[in-house]
């Protein structure tokens, strides 16, 4: 088997140079999006339905789907609740559909669906995610979300992270800079992850909202085995169907 | 006076994201552009008109200018040279108006030209440079050119070169992921700069055409005082009229 190509693109305005249909791409939202979707999985969410258009979940919401949608951090008011992972509690999702529309996250999951396979990647999955990469015979791509098309700290060294992971297999190389970085970076940040992630731009704009208190739990290694993955534009726990 | 913002930009792709009209902007293209430019006005160059068309260049050439022209690292047939700083010696290019198209250059020069002002910076002008801007009044974006809207390693750790000066000077202050990122990177790079780029997607890129005889110097510290920048289209080097 010859080596798999790790390649980190660090936003979503750049994704269009990457070209590999046939890569699995990892879609890391560390604060929150990515966090949310596998908190919800990890509590026995059916499945995730991410829409665009505030229009479309509300057209969802009153044909009585349960609906996480928030523009800028704010919950828009039609909203069963927003984007905090905290939110997604056991009570509320275990074998709900969710329909889920935040400023990012549809946008770049809409851009990843070209390729061979999306799943949704971050530190509180990244055991079972790197395991599961591990097993494909594919190439990579580490898809970081960003903030509006600005290159962002906390899904960077969580890319470097798991790409730290897969190298460390020796089943992966690379020639692409932002995985270097990326893995760089981490070196750093791994000895106080939590403390590292205090000069990002995404940690003031939560604190700033009020909406700092998930940081810690975001930042926490393996809290889930979920592996959220797009079929036919829903999200899916694959870790239910392996 | 209060600090001034710094913010690095990592890809041409999203300096439209960067919306600071009164900003200065430091393109930077260690390998090879911003060296190239460097060492023209080194060697006493009077001008550099930066052309974006192959038939520009041909234009000028037969008007009976030196022009320095490349596409992906190989020379224009036409051309007096590429792109290498080797080429800019003092006997070709003293009091001399060089006509100069390269495959990211052009491009990068437009974008910036919306900002106050556009100044050439890389590894061998940085105390110059930098000395420059702490005089100035003005927030500072550090504008890496990349490769094909790409990251790129090398004019990554060239900004968090220049960022760690700027912030050491307490003059700046920063609220921008990008600038730590260099900032990070280039505490690791500077303990062997030159070592640090062998894993750069641009080094086997160079070495992989014979071009990389220029990288030890493209790395080094503080060549020239030279401080190019753009007036009416036209690069010149501010040094001298000061």
């Amino acid at each position: 088997m010859s080596k798999r190509n790790l390649e980190v693109c660090f936003t979503p305005a750049i994704f269009n140079r990457y070209e590999n249909k046939d890569a699995i791409v990892v879609v890391i939202d560390v604060l929150r999006a990515s966090s949310a979707i596998c908190t919800a999985f990890a509590n026995g969410a059916l499945s995730i339905i991410p829409v665009a258009e505030i229009s479309e979940a509300k057209e969802f919401k009153r044909k009585g789907y349960l609906v996480a949608a928030e523009r800028d951090g704010y919950v828009l008011d039609f909203a069963d609740f927003g984007n905090s992972p905290f939110n997604f509690t056991r009570d509320k999702v275990e074998g709900k559909t969710i329909v889920y529309s935040t400023t990012n996250g549809t946008r770049i999951i809409d851009l990843a669906s070209t390729s061979y396979m999306t799943i949704i990647g971050t530190f509180i999955n990244i055991s079972s995610l790197t395991d599961w990469l591990m097993k494909q015979d594919r190439d990579v791509i580490l898809f970081c979300a960003g903030w509006k098309d600005r290159f962002s700290l906390e899904d960077t060294v969580c890319a470097g992270a798991i790409a730290r992971i897969l190298l460390d297999s020796s089943l992966f190389t690379t020639n692409c800079d932002s995985v270097h970085a990326s893995n760089d970076l981490w070196q750093i940040a791994s000895q106080n992850p939590r403390l590292y992630i205090e000069k990002a731009a995404q940690r003031s704009r939560l604190r700033d909202k009020g909406l700092d208190d998930c940081i810690e739990y975001c930042m926490t290694f393996d809290l889930t085995s979920c592996l959220p993955v797009i079929q036919d534009n829903v999200l899916k726990d694959l870790a239910r169907y392996l």
